[in-house]
């Protein structure tokens, strides 16, 4: 393609509300167009790198046996009621009425859909295993959409369902689709790594997250170096200290004026903030948003909640929580904002975490106004209606496979596999008829690929202060030939016929004939990111133009016909 | 891919609600599976097929140097208010709100979307013309979705928008536009007429339509086998006869009981229908909903009226008018059912058909139960608020180009093509600087293609009473090998090998190696319209199979060798 006929529009500034790598650039090359907070279009280069992703995810979907489908976007309510998940999902969910009133959703997932065709479709045990995938256009009507194709409400993802006989089955299936997307990630040029995650509102027993390194990343990993544990802290666990031997001493009220948090309590008593007991106040609400119960949560003074942890305890979803407001919260359980310890609750779920009932003599709010209470004990002083582990693995702490120190990234995810088991064979009703002609239930996995996170995570990961520096698999285009002077005849000449001979190799080649300064065309080709540039200037009257790997800072000078031999080798290999 | 592997269910029995042979077909042969009313998925040969479909038609795009973009399905309204849409488009427009409460929709079109892309980037002559275009998801929620893929509410289309300088410049794009899709329909195969339409809810000022010629099409056409003259009848302009040179008679009343309809009162008084007059009653809405005026059409008693002439006479959309409540109507304006004239009627805007003028003598309604005036003339006796061709262009009728008789088919719209000219820049303020730095409005034109519909267009026209019989452009695969026996080893080595040989020579092969029965593989073979059938039964062992091309009804035994060239060759000749 011809610059002088693209349709390029590339950036000077950045954008205002753009904050990270991946946003500020795909927005400055025009990759990516903004219609509307968390809503993005794909302009001809943007759109060029996600169909190569998706070629990519497809090749390896299709190596699996997977089986590409196309669902619609628009789901009816019906479906999604008989899940459970109408009520469950929470505002994410963006809800629709066609003309007659009839509720729809714009699916963010499509369990339920793929679940209705199976248990239609499939009859007999000969039909499975089965694997069927799409690449579509999802929809998350998210709270607060940031930071690009990063956390969108329109997005396009790669979901695939998987349908076995057995749990044995399924690990297989899974295990197929683990390996497809270690291949995927790593064609994409990803730096990543696979973590034991939460299945969140999906739901199942088994989940890995695809997270691609980055500091940038909303994905908090936690990993071992000596062993292999790598979770998301949403998901990893933590090990317990072994409990106290301390003896229990008596309860006393000690006046702590002011001092609302664990540092000033601790500061005030002189007393280390894993001595102190930290509560944090909730109110749930039920399917129809309104208040439902207030919940305490305690975890030791430096220790930070849990959130996923606390709601998997409560067995709740994620919506169904917030912060209390403390003025209803402290007439109803008799709670005092920054003294609020587990004695003297009431009319309160109280959720304590695991390690609390081995700690002895800790320090609690007191209920009242600028008081703590000193040496409170569970079991003697106060019990709980849940004892789970609810806290944050912290950097540092023992990995709860070797014990070893566990470390602390970020990342992104760009992509999760469930085991699902049977959630939605058995609340959907789908069953195939096993050899002895019996009603089994059908073992599900399902497994997402996030196409334009992963483009925004491939940026993240590739790029410098002058922009974006495509792995050669996904780039827009591979060459970029920079013709200086387009209308010095022998110039032109030069970089039309390199232009025409990469091409015909089947090179994807731009030529920028375009009538700008120099300094404009280098600034976009390194801003857009082509892995080759090929420089057409006045060294093309001694035969000679520059060849240069947009990846590293050396250039050379040699012949075209040299220049196109070292694209088409470098092309090849890396494509 | 093998089809003990491949998710395959056929149906043995017509769906119910399916009337039309491309609704029956797709869902008998699984290519489409209904969600609900209106709303379809594509199971792995359906969506093989419309990625063909898709693929031709990028081609076809980007060698008109149009670039493919991808906008997102969700519109803010803000947009469609800017262009006064919003309230124009009616019920189809599939609105919803997001969790804030803002105004979106599910883009039908995107006139608004592409318009604002361009108005931000292009400020120069130098970045025209331009050419853009999208494969995407479309919305529009139909009040009665019907003949499966044909009228659905989620549906594929390929939309391109061009902007140019001049309307000359707009000639060359529609002209590309044109070349295009007659080569996408074409590689398609299609059988089709480009025919002039109207511009509808679009806009604009010419319009073409391209039908695919099937009986069971909703579009019906009007085409001279003359001269060139080809339109919907919707569009079709008609000849008035010359005005009659007839001595206008006195007005006379007459007692014609019982007699409502054009048949009954020109029987009852021996008249022909040319001498009557046909009276068609209305009422208009107002953007939101409410009662905004009656109109009463009127047209000669053997003529149909055009709705979209009249709505287009009247420049209100055509959601803004129905059928009139008579009782409400005659309260307001003395129409009285079946016996309503021009002569007497009030408050009540009247559209005569231009050909009424000319017209001595006719018979109308007297506006009174069971009489008739007869010898009413315009002019005379009463006049119009508009007066403009209404009527339709029967077959037989004289050609408007050449004169000659007209004839008439039906046919399904799977593309059209607008020269919008200035309509969108104009209200949404797209321009352009041109040479001396003077601000131009751009001039547009946009081009759309029905992806799902010419599928089902497609099957329309190929397909006999045993299944589909897809051209091998589009077929989801090009060859099954029809293995009966597939415990018989020599049976299933000679398959496998016909199997592998086909596939590394870049041919698309099903292998069928299902333990069913061979009626069973026969009848889904047919079905599903596989162009070439290579079987492979107990002849295998003397070295021959059959090859029949579904086409055909001719079979040939011949060596796999043979089979295997045969078939090479024709997918490489048709693919």
């Amino acid at each position: 393609m011809k610059l002088s006929k693209m349709h390029l529009k590339t950036l000077r500034e950045v954008p205002n509300e753009a904050e990270i790598a991946s946003h500020i650039l795909l927005v400055r090359t025009g990759m990516i167009k903004k219609l509307v907070s968390g809503v993005y279009g794909f302009m001809p280069l943007g759109w060029r790198s996600i169909r190569k992703i998706e070629e990519i995810i497809r090749q390896e979907m299709d190596a699996k046996g997977a089986q590409e489908i196309h669902m619609s976007a628009v789901q009816p309510a019906e479906l999604w009621m008989e899940s459970g998940r109408w009520f469950k999902y929470g505002p994410e969910l963006w809800r629709l009425k066609d003309r007659n009133g009839r509720d729809f959703c714009l699916g963010p997932t499509h369990e339920e859909i793929f679940t209705d065709i199976v248990r239609n479709d499939v009859n007999s045990y000969r039909q499975l295993p089965l694997n069927l995938y799409q690449i579509q256009t999802k929809y998350r009507d998210e709270a607060r959409p940031r930071f690009g194709l990063m956390r969108s409400r329109e997005f396009i993802m790669k979901d695939s369902y998987s349908f076995d006989k057995t749990y044995e089955d399924l690990d297989k299936s899974y295990d197929d689709m683990y390996d497809a997307y270690e291949k995927v990630f790593t064609r994409c040029g990803l730096t990543f790594r696979p973590v034991e995650a939460d299945t969140g509102a999906i739901g199942g027993s088994n989940s890995h997250e695809f997270t691609a390194l980055s500091e940038v990343g909303e994905s908090e990993i936690a990993y071992c170096e000596k062993c292999n544990m790598a979770a998301t802290t949403e998901k990893a666990l933590c090990v317990d200290a072994a409990a106290s031997k301390a003896a229990e001493l008596p309860l006393e009220e000690v006046h702590t004026p002011g001092t609302k948090t664990i540092e000033e309590v601790s500061a005030f008593l002189n007393m280390d903030q894993t001595q102190t007991l930290k509560a944090l106040l909730f109110v749930t609400y039920d399917d129809n948003g309104n208040d439902n119960g207030y919940v305490a949560a305690f975890v030791r003074g430096d220790r930070e909640l849990n959130m996923i942890k606390l709601v998997n305890a409560l067995n709740i979803p994620e919506h169904a929580i917030g912060f209390a407001d403390e003025a209803k919260m402290s007439e109803a359980t008799g709670c005092v904002g920054g003294f609020t310890g587990p004695v003297g609750l009431h009319d309160c779920k109280i959720v304590v975490d695991s390690e609390i009932p081995g700690l002895k003599n800790l320090c609690a709010g007191a209920c009242k106004a600028d008081y703590h209470l000193k040496n409170v004990n569970y079991g003697r002083d106060y019990s709980a209606d849940i004892v789970a582990d609810i806290k944050m693995l912290k950097a540092g702490d023992p990995c709860p496979v070797c014990g070893a120190p566990v470390k602390h990234a970020r990342g992104i995810e760009v992509g999760q596999v469930f085991k699902l088991g049977t959630k939605y064979s058995e609340s959907m009703g789908a069953y195939y008829k096993d050899e002895n002609q019996k009603d089994q239930l059908i073992v599900m996995g399902c497994y997402g690929i996030g196409v334009t996170r992963t483009l925004a995570a491939i940026v993240e990961q590739h790029h410098d202060e002058n922009g974006i520096i495509w792995p050669v698999s996904v780039a827009p285009y591979h060459v970029i030939i920079t013709l200086l002077s387009p209308e010095d005849e022998i110039q032109a000449r030069i970089a039309e016929d390199i232009y025409r001979q990469l091409a015909s190799a089947g090179v994807e080649v731009l030529l920028d004939d375009r009538k700008e300064r120099p300094g404009v065309k280098f600034k976009d080709a390194d801003l857009i990111g082509i892995p080759v540039r090929i420089t057409v200037g006045r060294g093309a009257a001694e035969g000679k133009v520059e060849y240069k790997l947009r990846r590293e800072s050396d250039k050379e000078e040699i012949s075209p016909e040299e220049a196109i031999a070292k694209a088409i080798t470098i092309i090849n290999e890396e494509k």
